[in-house]
């Protein structure tokens, strides 16, 4: 979308006494430079920088309990920036306003190995927290393709690989602190592992992308590191051999952690940017965990399946080095997309449907892709009905931006009518408002109600999920 | 809690004007009998009955969409009803109003074999839709100890023995169509697996209590029957040998299925109500769920690990027949504690808290049972550190109720300091209004704005949850 059509900048009277009050608060800590603001108006997506008026970098909650009541007094827009890799132009400062930059907020408060849990500060990264719990046997499994922030995964309800087994982000979470656009601080949960004590606030706030309060504190669901993992990739003839595995290894409740699926296009562009030598065909790429003996059994009923569909070229993976190797290739799916086709962006489409329309879904899509002048590589978390169409082009050329726009409508439209979802993991940000409205109808009514309720002068985010 | 110090009758005219109104849309279907009207306004705990002015019998959403229109207009109280067997009475008619049982909305309509899930109206039992699935080779997990309608579980946010590996109610449902306060209708997602499409809608209504709407239809999350089953009764020495033994279990990642625990008074109250011949020790129910290979290498782990903690008395039961009477004995716990004492009812207290803090708080609670006079075996989901003090007492008498309160006083004291919550899976309803508070404190404000939001005029099942 063009923000240029939506984008109002802020009352420049308005905007510069906020900031004078902000930079007294935080001195340094506050910018206004231009190569900072456009940094923190630009997402990972073909979506063209938005720039806020100031960028504030956070330290503690207090803090943005007083960031947030300053910006609420001069009906300042507050637009939380976690590492700036979302997808649908949720970081852009349609209505100007402060970018508050929680990334110096990135510790890790207390980890409760017994409990299996950890709070943490929104900062922190995926591979932070990892590294961090390296030596507990713990680890956080959610894992987007990039190394983004606790809070913007929380924010996004993101998931990733690992979602067929451990769940998503709105899953795993705990607890929140969150602070609401009136100042006000509240924690959503207590730290019990389960809880009918009033409304879902935790839920509510896990994928709320910034429009209801900004989040500074995460209690986050942790899970032992599997005794053994092994991991594997299959090929297979077509797409389709490949969705139906998986669907018959999800209905017998093999307990597999990851089942990833890439077309061959998608093989291709990771061979040439990871420097690998995987064949050029639909693959699926498999991780087990669990003890020797059950992913031993869990690898010995996938292939069984695989074969039954026509799966060849079996390949297990099982020293951590070739381990992280092969999965590093495949977070970097997206970074080696971009390298088709040099300049471009990626438009990374994200529909998730039932599982027992995926092959259909894909296939169609694959004959729209067929016809289209655009590359556009797959990759996907079939386990869980979720896939990516990687459109590659260039964003300041209006016939590639239209084509783009004919693909992902004819793609969101056909999930839709699948009973699926328009996006699986990515969010609303402002690229899909009009697609929230097509999937919800009137529950987006109920979503406007909440949003005014909790920011009646509409300073959370503007301008993303919901129109007001 | 004594419901006369808070109810308030609707006005005379109010009621019978709206009465009319629904008699003419339902004919018999609407009754204003006494025998029918107590027994809608009562639950299976010890709070006292609130009869509705009327029960209303539904059977589409489009009537109860008539339904809720007709009382919105005369601003007179909607009260759903499952099965009655909540808890906190969330089904006493505080404000006077409609009872509106659900239990005509009875149909499976359809199940996705291939997708895992089914779509159901909310007055099927649980018991009834596992018996539909029956043939399918699938089947839905969560388990309250009585035949709860879904509708009702959805609402309370309902779990049972088998959360540790399946979740719960929060976890299960993927969509729900609800009529809200005004008679819009609304479904709150597709089908597909996961979303990141606005806010969670499905888990704000999960757990909502009547408060914020009326469910009509549920989209459940279903999974393959597992291929093979085996249940296990360990007896320890102490509560805390134990729990200590179930935490070992959890860190280490071993995928149980149900880990539950009962004391010895609870086990004696079992023995007797349910004709067992189990020891009258500390006991943990354990079943495991897999294939023939990885179920007997859960059980001789979760062996080893009893061992460690003093298990003794291990009692494999393998036949389908002895499995269900074991667990049928596990579920009566309540009906068991019942008998204890007759013509007492049971006060079932359902804190949840960190399970590193779960072998403290039930050594604690012991020692407040041991200093009362009142009988209360102790029987919790301790694989979630959630457990039930079921206090066995007689309503009427006010020292009785006394010292109920001061023990669950005591108990959710204890559970709050120690970063729980004050109920695990059943709810708030107007017994816990204080505990929310004391639970959430500010982030009670933030539920009171989105039911205001939703439900201005406070008809849906006004008085539970939260305070307007």
């Amino acid at each position: 979308m063009n923000p240029s059509s939506i984008a109002v900048p802020l009352k420049v009277a308005v905007r510069d006494a906020a900031i004078a009050e902000l930079k007294a608060l935080l001195g340094d800590r506050l910018s206004t430079a231009t190569a900072v603001r456009e940094q923190h108006g630009k997402d990972e997506s073909y979506h063209a920088s938005v720039p806020p008026d100031a960028v504030a970098f956070a330290r503690t909650t207090d803090e943005v309990c007083a960031i947030v009541k300053i910006c609420a007094r001069h009906k300042m827009p507050v637009i939380p920036y976690g590492t700036g890799t979302s997808l649908e132009g949720h970081i852009a400062a349609l209505y100007g306003g402060l970018s508050l930059d929680m990334s110096q907020m990135n510790h890790v408060i207390e980890v409760n190995a017994a409990d299996l849990d950890c709070r943490i500060e929104p900062g922190v990264t995926r591979k932070q927290l990892n590294e961090y719990l390296r030596d507990t046997g713990l680890f956080f499994p959610i894992d987007p393709g990039a190394d983004a922030s606790l809070g913007g995964m929380v924010a996004t309800r993101a998931s990733g690989t690992n979602a067929v087994r451990y769940g998503t982000m709105r899953d795993n979470v705990l607890a929140l602190t969150v602070v609401l656009a009136d100042g006000r601080v509240i924690r959503t949960a207590k730290r019990a592992r389960k809880s009918s004590a009033g409304y879902d606030l935790t839920r509510l706030f896990v994928g709320s992308e910034g429009t209801l309060g900004v989040i500074t504190e995460i209690t986050l669901r942790l899970y032992g590191i599997p005794a053994a993992i092994n991991s594997a990739t299959y090929s297979f003839p077509t797409v389709a051999d490949a969705v139906n595995m998986v669907i018959q290894a999800i209905q017998s409740e093999i307990p597999v952690a990851r089942l990833e699926l890439a077309d061959d296009v998608q093989m291709d562009a990771i061979n040439r940017y990871s420097k690998m030598n995987l064949p050029v065909l639909p693959t699926l790429w498999i991780e087990f965990h669990g003890t020797e003996a059950s992913i031993a059994e869990q690898a010995k009923l996938i292939e069984e399946i695989a074969l039954e569909h026509g799966g060849s070229d079996f390949r297990l993976v099982d020293t951590p080095e070739e381990r992280k190797r092969l999965w590093q290739a495949r977070h970097d799916a997206a970074y080696a997309n971009k390298a088709l086709r040099p300049g471009a962006h990626i438009w990374a489409t994200d529909v998730c449907v039932p599982i027992s329309r995926l092959a259909e879904c894909i296939a169609e899509t694959q004959k729209d892709i067929r016809e289209s002048f655009l590359p556009a590589p797959i990759v996907g978390h079939v386990g869980d009905g979720n896939f990516h169409l990687t459109i590659v082009l260039h964003p300041d050329d209006p016939k590639e931006v239209a084509e783009g726009n004919r693909l992902n409508d004819r793609l969101v439209a056909r999930a839709l009518a699948m009973d699926g979802t328009c996006t699986g993991e990515h969010g609303i940000g402002y690229g899909k408002l009009d697609f929230l409205v097509a999937e919800h109808g009137e529950a987006v009514s109920v979503m406007r109600q909440i949003k005014k309720a909790l920011d009646p002068d509409n300073i959370m985010n503007p301008g993303k999920i919901v129109r007001v």
